[in-house]
């Protein structure tokens, strides 16, 4: 884009003043007022309803139908964002956010975000960013340190990691991975005989994600959980159904365990887990989206006990690590299958580097072509907080719900239905005599949300409806968790009073 | 994470200051200064080495072995980005960046990107972000009307649009829809009959995206195309392909037909290609990552002729519609496909507005679950510049690259290979008696590279080594392709006066 003589432009082009798109001091104005419109937001977020309360298509009856022909202003642009986009907000980063998993975030890796943009490398190979390519390994290996995790998951050692966007496409590349080794002996023809194991409490994007891959649907096990192991897997249930699968001619192939769970952080018990997958030549893959960050911390590096005999693991930064949208790390034993599944060596991306085998092209270890420089973000935090302070933040959530745990546990209305094991707490109003408790839970939570003031979900797990309030927006202090239990409280005593 | 009463905090919490990972205040300052750093870079990118110069493993040597256990300062952090980071970039930003495809960047795009990165609302449902939806919706029907794609298409007719991470991704998803309605047919037993064709010019993500999705690797097709049609498919070759594989047996299932290859700019006949797919009930895919941004100019429409008989389509203005990484637009004829292949409907993510079926729901629209407020970003670009802008926008580059292509006609010493379509030129030195004219293109591309004063790449078509000038950075202008073409002169000079 810039200027060029106006003789050599197609005749149709209208008369417009130069348009340059990145003028250096327009951008400098500019980017300093969104800074503030930003800082102003999240100075004011807990003021603005957490759930949006706008109906279906609100936003259509508000826009135009096209796009303008002539440029609109700054000024008009923001003024319509506060008019017509904030009401359709639902503000994740209010500290009265308890839904899902928070989505946590920080200074340093808005910092680290904003110049992976600005610079816009594409990182396909090591010659298009090499420093991109290099500081991810390195950041890989740092926060791989800081898991103590054996020296075959980093590049200081034989394995090495990746940053990818989610856990769904970690899962896929690892999962297509093991289906080509498996392939490689079986030949082709043999892909309805793999098997992929989870329980039916890991995330949904597992099952999503072994059809993409081409695994028959009759062939993804999904191993029931009961309260007795807080919802994680028996490694015994697991044994008989892959002995079965075996006995009936099938390739058992890939295993999903996970470290907290998304209904309730359950936890499937790694060592146990990969002492089965290592006998029968599974691939056991451990994600670790929301509580792996917890590792980190002495006191929760148990959960990891057994990693050394796994092929892989994913942990999410943008979830428990103050990383914001999109940053999934995913680390595997042995690179060289991801590479054997993903690598593509078209002549226009040829290079001498590439080609002497001696450099890291991370092309051939994800889905994409491109890739940003994602790897200044985990850096951003990794050096501005430092190791002390990730590991304060992760106590301090940690805290602040068991602090929630111990008002539910002293009020004899309500009662906590699985074990709290990090930052997320599931409880429920107790049943009594005559009483529809899930209706009653259910009319809880509605009207706890259409409060405006706060805003939780629900899962069942063991055909319990139960309540969930997972403590972690990054602005979330003290005071907001003890005000969502008065706010509780009071809304159960009206629930109650109509029940 | 915020405060906490310290006799809640874990015992080996290190006795640090309260932290806060979001402050509002400091915030503003950090992210203040970020934007000068960034403005800065912008005004000074010219004067950087374009590919970087360093050796692999450059950082590795720079860097300590581990993370910092306390907090580092911002001036550390910043000086070691100036003193480690920039040496190792290959400046993508530079306006003497002619490698690959651009990506095209701009300040409306930027201030897009803060802000969905600052609101960080996980889109996964409507209820979860109702105007991330909406707004996704709303754009995507207006980027179709600026291409004058059919209401089968939008949202406001039949059809619908979706913000994909890259063309990967969106073709993913596309073959999977084409491949489980197949199987619905046929059986799950019969995905090793199923069939997918691009050609020889055809990304090479196409025939990755193919097995990863579990299509057999002989079942793969690449037309083999050749300079009588300037590398674009010719339908009677497809044809009698498709004929061959339907009488083995075989299920014709997916075309990728490519608006601008990324060799050479080739564009396959859309409407040709579309009919022999209606006839076999194959799913036609548009690929037009690059030069589907020019269809916005009625110059250029006419390369979509034929698109009403498609099932997809696939923009990337990260590419050339000043985007920034990463944004692929998808367009799908019939969302219920997609919908099908791709949705999840876990306990924790039900709500009322999604089982109504009134909104859409953009997690069975992707792989991944989790998704940013990407909407924004285009929002920015289409409102700030308007259709007026961005056509002319295009027609610069075009009237550049043109301009170049005059220059490289002009000299004798020189060829242009294949016919300029778009933005770029594809040129060489002219073989002449006892030359080995790829080794001196190779020499003169080496040459230029190694000067730092630019970045070009290579490829090969019809066995043709040629030199790729793809004219789009954000910043380039007249005088900087004039420029390059003063350099190659130069070498050119040099290079064959050792030859």
């Amino acid at each position: 884009m810039g200027s060029i003589d106006s003789t050599n432009v197609a005749p149709s082009t209208p008369s417009i003043a130069e348009f340059k798109p990145l003028d250096a001091e327009e951008f400098r104005k500019e980017a300093h007022r969104m800074v503030d419109f930003i800082a102003d937001y999240y100075k004011n977020v807990e003021n603005y309803p957490v759930l949006s309360q706008v109906e279906p298509g609100y936003l259509r009856e508000r826009l135009p139908e096209n796009a303008p022909y002539l440029p609109e202003s700054l000024d008009m642009i923001i003024n319509d964002i506060q008019k017509d986009i904030m009401p359709g907000m639902t503000n994740w980063m209010s500290p009265n956010f308890y839904a899902f998993f928070p989505a946590t975030v920080s200074s340093a890796a808005f910092l680290g975000e904003m110049l992976s943009t600005a610079l816009n490398s594409v990182g396909f190979t090591w010659i298009s960013s090499p420093a991109a390519t290099e500081l991810e390994m390195i950041v890989m290996d740092w926060f791989a340190q800081m898991l103590k995790l054996p020296k075959s998951f980093m590049f200081s050692g034989t394995g090495g990691g990746v940053i990818q966007n989610t856990t769904s496409e970690s899962i896929l590349c690892t999962i297509i991975a093991a289906r080509e080794r498996a392939l490689d002996k079986l030949g082709q023809d043999n892909i309805g005989k793999l098997v992929c194991y989870g329980s039916d409490q890991t995330h949904t994007m597992f099952p999503k994600t072994c059809r993409l891959a081409g695994i028959f649907p009759s062939n993804i096990r999904l191993v029931p959980t009961t309260a007795e192991t807080d919802f994680s897997i028996a490694p015994e249930v697991l044994r008989k159904m892959v002995e079965a699968d075996v006995a009936a001619g099938l390739t058992p192939l890939f295993l999903c365990a996970t470290l907290g769970t998304t209904s309730t952080t359950a936890t499937d018990p790694v060592n146990a887990l990969a002492e089965i997958a290592n006998e029968f030549d599974i691939w056991i893959h451990v994600d670790a989206a929301y509580a792996g960050s917890a590792c980190i911390c002495p006191e929760f590096r148990h959960y990891l006990d057994g990693i050394e005999r796994v092929d892989s693991l994913s942990i999410s930064p943008h979830k428990w690590f103050l990383a914001y949208l999109d940053c999934t790390c995913l680390w595997v034993k042995k690179p060289q299958l991801l590479l054997r599944a993903l690598t593509t060596n078209p002549e226009y991306l040829k290079n001498k580097q590439s080609e002497l085998d001696k450099v890291v092209d991370f092309k051939n270890w994800q889905i994409a072509t491109g890739r940003k420089f994602r790897a200044l973000k985990l850096w951003f935090i990794l050096r501005s907080y430092g190791v002390a302070n990730l590991q304060s933040h992760i106590r301090s959530d940690v805290a602040m719900a068991k602090m929630f745990e111990g008002f539910v546990r002293s009020d004899p209305r309500f009662e906590v239905v699985v074990p709290r094991a990090f930052s997320l707490v599931c409880f429920r109003l107790k049943p009594f005599p005559g009483s529809d408790v899930e209706a009653l839970n259910k009319k809880l939570l509605d009207k706890l949300n259409s409060t405006g003031r706060v805003y939780m979900t629900h899962t069942i797990v063991g055909g319990i409806y139960m309540l969930r309030l997972a403590v972690g927006s990054s602005l979330t202090e003290e005071r907001h968790v003890r005000a969502v239990w008065e706010l509780i409280k009071e809304l159960a005593n009206d629930s109650l009073k109509e029940a």
